[in-house]
């Protein structure tokens, strides 16, 4: 089967000019196919914050409500998706920018929750496998922004960590794919203020001690954890690392691989 | 040769949601192929008086800067499109939202003018036609935001009409192209508050002498002239009317026809 990257940058990144190039020249350089999703967090933030939308956090999760939806959908979908669509061609990448509602790209649903309301957050229900194999046997490389959709009209802001793992596992019976998460630190540290603290290599028993000695700290913890699901789910390999070291990172020069 | 309805549907239908519902109802009712593209003057008007980014016109058009640029990327290829494809999902539309930058769809370059900098303004040079056709062929209706770029990584602000026209004859090799500007009003009028007053049928002649007896207004003189480039480039016909009335727009029994 043929190697697919799927390989995720967080908001850090995004809001980086510098950094942000120095990942688009990377990911422009992967031999293979190719999807980048993109988050988005500060630019969102700043935007609700100039229009005056109160923005509310629970447990590392954007509340959702109207106004905020709206505001993640022009940032998300539109003015960070397009540039970097843009950008990837001004380097020779046939690059096309989707939400989940395009061709149906991403189906999810309202989070259900026993006490909070998320407002208009979804969670993945299923991914348009053969739209993905369509595109990329056309040699389009796709930008993923993090809008879903339900099928009845509704946009749901969704983790971008989560599409990132639900198209690598979706795609996992027809590419070797190979999980990337980018961001801006060296990968998963044992010491959080030293970017030599690298731990190169995490299983499954080595990720419970992790967790219980509190190495793996609260932000981290779902990225593993959606690792994991991937992992079960016949993706290859899951590495966490700087996102401008893309090509270190997929040669396993760099980062944190994360295997079963 | 295959039908292929193009339609365009400005800021006044994109701004009122119950308008918006009729048409995208009528939309989903086309038979054979259909594109949407979609302007969304207000949206983009009032976050950037919100933002307090000042907007300049000049003869109709925006004066494109970088912020009202970044404002038009998110409302209009962000907030319009995103939301558009997920009412056409409801409707069992299988939609998918681009715009010009995604897979080279739309190339353009920033305006030349001799006296005037319109800023981040394009103009189209190309129209990506395979990729129309193939996702046209995967009965993937498209959704088309007016943001194009120069293939250098510059996103340009472009009007939908123009792009209406541009894809309308890009795509006329290769299907019976038909291009409907869809707005608020029941066509071309003779007084232009009096909707019964509505001229059924352009042609030329009859255009010149409409334009010399100002019956036909600033803002509708470059509709015309579009609709009078796809002609010379071999669309079949373009129709003027109601966008809530697409299916009769369609059928011709409303809207104003323009032929060569």
């Amino acid at each position: 089967m043929e190697s697919l990257y799927v390989i995720k940058i967080g908001g850090n990144i995004v809001d980086n000019s510098a950094l942000l190039a120095e990942c688009l020249d990377a990911f422009s350089k992967i031999e293979g196919q190719a999807i980048l999703v993109h988050g988005g967090g500060k630019l969102a933030t700043s935007l609700a914050a100039n229009l005056g939308v109160e923005q509310t956090m629970i447990e590392g999760r954007r509340i959702t409500d109207a106004e905020t939806l709206k505001i993640v959908t022009m940032v998300y979908a539109g003015y960070i998706n397009k540039n970097i669509v843009a950008q990837l061609h001004a380097r020779g990448i046939n690059a096309m920018g989707l939400s989940g509602a395009d061709a149906n790209l991403i189906k999810a649903h309202k989070r259900i929750h026993p006490s909070i309301d998320y407002g208009f957050v979804g969670d993945v229900d299923s991914i348009n496998v053969d739209l993905v194999e369509q595109l990329l046997s056309k040699n389009i490389r796709l930008v993923i922004a993090p809008i879903t959709h339900n099928g009845d009209g509704q946009l749901l802001n969704t983790n971008a960590d989560t599409i990132a793992q639900s198209i690598a596992t979706g795609m996992a019976s027809h590419y070797n794919v190979h999980l990337i998460y980018g961001f801006e630190k060296e990968g998963v540290l044992l010491d959080v203020n030293d970017p030599s603290s690298l731990i190169k290599h995490i299983n499954r028993p080595s990720y419970q001690q992790l967790k219980q000695d509190k190495i793996i700290f609260e932000g981290m913890v779902p990225k593993i954890d959606n690792a994991y699901q991937a992992l079960d789910n016949g993706v290859k390999s899951v590495i966490i690392g700087k996102a401008e070291k893309m090509n270190a990172l997929i040669n396993g020069t760099t980062g944190t691989t994360i295997t079963a």
